[in-house]
């Protein structure tokens, strides 16, 4: 896809985040932007200007506009959690981790080692991405080399700002499919000297999780972070207890989970823990006080019953832990992000009640209890500008900020199941688009609606995807 | 609608259950009935032949046969929770059961006192359920009888098999919302000598819940059934905790929710009440003893965080628990039951963990774990055979025996979101289906994909729906 050097410019509804909504409980308003006759001008794939149509417009005589009408216009959504070769075994049955992992995961991820069947599925991972309006994700492959270098290959050709890397497994793992720290260290400088910074790709160290990496394994981790202290970590983290107990059996010098990686001093900035379902409070204070960041992946922690995430535990002010929402696919059911929004929203609303005291009374804490509300903005602002800052490319992509890239989203709050349209309707009846009614829509979308939403999703100022 | 007096026939691909596969684990297919190639043979909107198309056809030569190909023939689904007039308030944000019932539902609601408007959202009710599959549901209006009159006047027009009545609450309620028991008794009268048995409407006694139920109104109740003892009754029971806390104190002779409504005589056969995410364990067993119904909404449940149903619990052999499904559209946010199975597996799949020992040793009770896994029989029956003997309409819907109402839905298991068709050829690629890809493909119909699903829709013997 080339990109279009000369000046050009996209008029709509714009609505972004400014600030974390999680600092102003009571009055999120103050953490967003929003425009609802706005214009973004883009230059090269990114944005050279952005603000009210009247008064941007008249600083750029005669570009070109694209006009985009009645759709919420987001920044593209960041996916922090997703798993490539498992596009096709989405929604498989159905165990817990551990079984479901042996039984349709390692399987289904070997196939990738072939350079044809890995273009097939990875034609579809990109394509569904885009459907989803996801732009960005910290994506695990496997641990064959081909496999990767089709990723990064598909992922330049679509110009996409993404994040991947060589995923190691050398424990409980079928032998035709484990790597050995060497060949792990070995393939993932290659790949790293390929593809890190190569267009818009990063590239994440990524063991694939304490259940299935050796010491060797992470010391391999270790000397990549140390020769290239630059690179993305990415992994899993206390998803399921039975998995929680093999690890502390498999690493019996640690005291939990997190201990694991800090041994190898995995955790900081750019380090992401998926899931994080049973994260003790002490994890979570280590995890915030180093700068990392946990992946929140519901859609997966429901399906396959890991359990609840503690989100109101992890957005405590006073220990505030970076968070990215995942999809997991396919650990998770779902492609879209919006549909974790919705996940999130429930298990959000189940620590809701187990923490106002209504259950147990000396469970109460009746603030964390109201930070799992994931609102409408909590929950956009998480797909956004607070996934981007938990992986630390906030100065690159997640909001509209001038000298950001021009990636978005346009979505349609009338699309969806039957009937769409006229629950919207209650929330908004034709005229200018109100932040409340915004809200209300947005609401709507991820609880009503799913990728049907999603009308068009623009990369570098291009559109990549129009709904058909 | 007018019905085909003359012979006509189905051939396609039908699975209906001939038993509760709950009581066949391990070995589930035995309560499965699988023609890969049948045909269902109507005469006036009735089955009156169904086998394998090689064995029925010649007996049956000259009928007109319609043919539906590449798709799971099910009988129509049955949704033994709904409530009509939360149509268009579906996704409405957020909060726990009693303020939300507050902010959106009971101004939306108190809006069908409008013949005109009450036309319209119900028009759009029923053009949903059928989109979604769904040929019986068990419903909840309002306390107005105008609410009532179009409901009934509606389902009688559209010739489907519906259970519903005038929904009352006199307390916890806005003035411009309450019943009082006289009118409720009197309205009720009136609703049911003009509507129940006409067409295939049946009528539901229904008190809307403990927390808004007087003694009086109660008492209507009780009148009403012992005058007509071949009612239905439906109302709501231990949704959420602060609810139960509520219902207590207004009903303080009585040691728990279910002792409410055992009190005036309501609880036995063709009763559900509806969501019991907090029965007790003593509650189950009376329920159990007295043949009444629970109806499992897990996408409410959730969506207002009231709880995780004991879904192993209920199914528990030696005091089952008769159940059907729910949407709860709209405390459920979602209309179709393909969502609402869904989020049953997810809900069972966390019971599943919490006891399976991993967190909690002495929490472990592998056979109640187990019980929990919604797989895809024990999903499909839920919403067809289990949903009918549930609300005692066996002998009319809910299988393809002959003598049965010829209500069903043929799935399209490459519908759905993008990339569908390619999940599901992991399952099956071409031939004749096995029962085996049948129960994977359900599955994947019910975790990856909608309503989108649902191809066709008929009643009585005449397709209803198709999808665009």
């Amino acid at each position: 896809m080339g990109i279009d050097l000369a000046e050009t410019a996209i008029r709509g509804t714009f609505l972004d985040f400014i600030d974390d909504p999680w600092k102003h409980v009571g009055n999120e308003e103050a953490a967003v932007r929003f425009h609802a006759d706005g214009l973004l001008v883009v230059e090269a794939g990114k944005i050279v200007d952005f603000g009210p149509y009247a008064e941007v417009a008249p600083k750029h005589p005669g570009v070109a506009i694209t006009e985009i009408r009645d759709r919420i216009i987001l920044p593209g959504f960041i996916d922090g959690h997703i798993h490539l070769p498992q596009t096709r075994v989405l929604g498989a049955y159905g165990e817990q981790l551990l079984p479901w992992l042996q039984k349709w995961v390692f399987p289904e991820e070997h196939k990738y080692a072939d350079r044809a069947y890995a273009e097939e599925g990875t034609k579809h991972f990109f394509d569904n991405l885009l459907a989803s309006g996801t732009t960005t994700a910290q994506t695990f492959t496997t641990g064959n080399l081909t496999c990767n270098e089709v990723f990064f290959e598909e992922a330049t050709k679509r110009n996409m700002r993404m994040i991947g890397g060589l995923t190691g497994i050398d424990r409980h793992v079928p032998d035709y499919f484990a790597n050995t720290p060497e060949q792990f260290y070995d393939d993932s400088k290659t790949l790293i000297e390929k593809f890190h910074g190569v267009g818009r790709n990063l590239y994440a160290i990524t063991p694939r999780f304490g259940f299935g990496a050796s010491n060797e394994l992470l010391a391999a981790c270790q000397k990549l972070k140390e020769e290239h202290p630059d690179l993305w970590i990415n992994t899993h983290i206390s998803e399921n207890p039975a998995e929680i107990h093999g690890v502390l059996a498999l690493h019996d010098d640690c005291h939990d989970y997190l201990g694991v990686y800090e041994k190898y001093d995995l955790v900081g900035p750019k380090f992401t823990g998926g899931h994080g379902v049973w994260l003790s409070n002490d994890e979570f204070r280590r995890l915030s006080d180093s700068g990392a960041a946990v992946s929140f992946c519901p859609s997966s922690n429901l399906y396959l019953g890991s359990g609840l995430f503690r989100l109101g535990k992890a957005t405590d002010p006073e220990h505030r832990v970076l968070l990215n929402f995942g999809t997991d696919m396919g650990g998770g059911n779902r492609f879209s992000l919006l549909n974790t929004l919705e996940d999130a929203y429930k298990v959000g609303m189940l620590n809701n009640t187990i923490l106002d005291g209504s259950i147990i009374p000396s469970d109460q804490d009746l603030a964390e209890s109201e930070r799992n509300k994931l609102s409408p903005f909590r929950a956009f602002y998480s797909l956004t500008r607070g996934g981007a800052e938990s992986l630390y490319i906030d100065d690159l992509v997640g909001t509209f900020d001038i000298g950001k890239e021009a990636d978005f989203v346009a979505l349609d709050w009338t699309a969806g199941p039957p009937a769409t349209a006229w629950h919207q309707s209650l929330l908004h009846d034709g005229g200018e688009l109100t932040l409340e009614a915004a809200s209300d829509l947005l609401f709507g979308i991820m609880m009503v609606s799913d990728e049907r939403a999603v009308d068009e999703t623009w990369v570098m100022g291009e559109r990549a995807y129009k709904k058909a």
